[in-house]
């Protein structure tokens, strides 16, 4: 299987966790989207339309969306299942990841940010103020989901003793909302799972600094390189 | 089933059309997002966590999220299936829906206009490219992965001979841009399957202006009633 990933998508990041607790092995290709390389058009042609990444390439079935992929990838290695079988649980992390990736992640990912910087040409405060708002409210949400699944299913992951797709969004989400500097200390239920997920092998192995395409942050002063991919 | 709704939510109608697809009742709370009533303690302690609409409650299951709703339903009422089983068509349908409900859709929601309008201060024509923007770059990707899908499964759906998932996120999704005043003329392969749409009863029942909770736009002349919901 081929898989197209950058070390700071946290959509990526998503599908590499998956990918590392089911103990799939790919033929990594690095797209960088901070020069562009979604837009190529061998990459929209041949590998995904969609002009984003992640995607895979799986026996000549080319995918997109990181949601998709984990879905996909359940279907054919199912151990270990991500989005459970049993209606209510399954209910309750569809719920959660969807919260994170439809009403969290997008208004706040590159393409926005630079949006925001070069058209309509906001401050380096205003950009700052408006990525920590989205991290506020989602995670506020966030959190009474926690606590509403804590009571149901217990702990240390997200439902439960077991990681599902629920955890495979929120690593990457709070870990993208740190390197941006947002203070995730209120976010207590979130923190927890962060610290669990931070001593279990899949997920370090999907950490940004350890995929071949990562490069190091630029020096702190530059605001510009703050911006998420 | 209780069904919360604002009339004009894009994701409040892709579960409208979904219900109406499947034959399902329903008792109707609109709840205005327009005056916040998402966010009523009531509402997000009984109701929905993530203060947002759509939601069901299902015998006592209270459930937030379209999509997770849809996958929900389709499980307790699995005819028709929205969600294909079959693994290549269920991959194509969710790659296609997430498209729209994680890259298009939630980057011109209420909340984010006015953010834009209340906070940065954006121009009347600067939000009105924003808006067009995402939907110009989103829609593009849509007409992609449909003229792929034309491919393998033909029409007059976005995936073959019935009506999924795909078409309950691309009917609302158009009916907001259009309804913003985006130019719709170039996305062709949408404006088919829309106009087939439009001839089918589940789909005319979902339509905002159909809703109980529905109110007529205000005079033309004022930019801020523009905003979608």
């Amino acid at each position: 299987m081929d898989f197209y990933s950058f070390f700071n998508s946290s959509t990526s990041w998503r599908v590499r966790i998956a990918l590392a607790l089911k103990g799939l092995d790919t033929d990594f290709h690095g797209v960088n989207i901070r020069t562009g390389q979604h837009h190529d058009a061998d990459y929209v042609r041949e590998v995904n339309p969609s002009a984003t990444v992640p995607a895979i390439v799986d026996n000549g079935f080319h995918l997109g969306q990181s949601l998709a992929i984990i879905d996909w990838l359940d279907g054919k290695h199912p151990e270990p299942r991500l989005i459970p079988k049993e209606p209510a649980l399954r209910a309750r992390v569809l719920e959660f990841s969807y919260l994170i990736a439809c009403d969290i992640h997008p208004v706040n990912n590159l393409r926005i940010l630079k949006y925001l910087q070069d058209e309509i040409k906001v401050s380096p405060k205003q950009k700052d103020e408006w990525y920590a708002h989205w991290i506020g409210e989602g995670m506020a949400a966030v959190e009474r989901l926690l606590a509403q699944a804590a009571e149901t299913y217990g702990g240390p992951w997200c439902f439960g003793t077991q990681p599902t797709l629920a955890d495979c969004c929120l690593i990457p989400q709070f870990g993208n909302a740190q390197r941006m500097g947002c203070d995730m200390t209120p976010h207590q239920r979130t923190r927890a799972v962060v610290e669990h997920a931070a001593g279990h092998p899949a997920f370090v192995k999907a950490e940004p600094k350890k995929q071949p395409d990562y490069t190091p942050p630029p020096p702190a002063s530059s605001n510009k390189d703050k911006i998420k991919a």
